[in-house]
């Protein structure tokens, strides 16, 4: 199966998430851990589309996700910062779905200059992250 | 705001319905309608998204679908056969969702020749019909 560039950002428009998990982790020095994720969830019945997905990005795994649904999911910081974000950056998402990922952007690039190991860029991310994947709410870019 | 024909089957691999209504009209000669209906549904904060697709194909409308969900859709068997079926035809559909694509576009096909005004032609779009938006069951190309 081969998939064109457009037909992954407008599937990603559709399927896709771009979410940053912040968690409490007592081996980390700053006593949080960020965990920045894109993902595409689908039945099990298209787990062939996921691992096309996997191939085009060359990167990331196919996971169980619950039950009978699956996922592509990207979570390395490299990955993330080499492959993803330039890639929506040259196919851009359309949908409200662009502000989540702008702000993923954000998060990503501040994960890359090490600002979540300080408490004042961890303030910062975990402010950002709140205004994510808020469903049903109308953003503009004067929002994020 | 400008789409890319493959984002756009991108999108309606994860977002569109292909369907085909099937109902009682005392109106009609046979007795039954047959409906055909490409869709797309979203949240209204996405209906710049809606409104972009009916630029794109320059045909359908954008309509309440229910509560704060709108739609996108085209019924004319005319811009379904002339419009909507050449174009996923060249930009295929990915997921399972293409055998609904293959089942909706045989039936536009038959409806073309006016074969939904005769007892054999529907009979044999209802048995089509009746193979299409099954969730989560597997497809391949020899179960329709």
């Amino acid at each position: 199966m081969t998939i064109q560039p457009y037909w992954v950002s407008g599937f990603v428009d559709g399927e896709g998430t771009f979410y940053v998990g912040i968690n409490k982790n007592i081996t980390m020095k700053i006593g949080y851990q960020v965990l920045p994720e894109f993902r595409v969830v689908q039945h099990e019945k298209d787990v062939v589309v996921l691992h096309a997905l996997k191939k085009f990005f060359n990167c990331g795994v196919v996971r169980v996700n619950h039950g009978d649904r699956m996922e592509y999911r990207v979570r390395s910081v490299k990955h993330l910062s080499q492959i993803i974000i330039p890639f929506f950056d040259k196919h851009p998402l359309i949908t409200q779905k662009k502000f989540d990922y702008i702000t993923f952007r954000k998060i990503v690039s501040l994960m890359k200059e090490n600002k979540h190991l300080n408490e004042k860029g961890l303030q910062r991310i975990l402010t950002l992250s709140r205004t994510m994947n808020r469903k049903n709410k109308f953003r503009t870019s004067t929002t994020i």
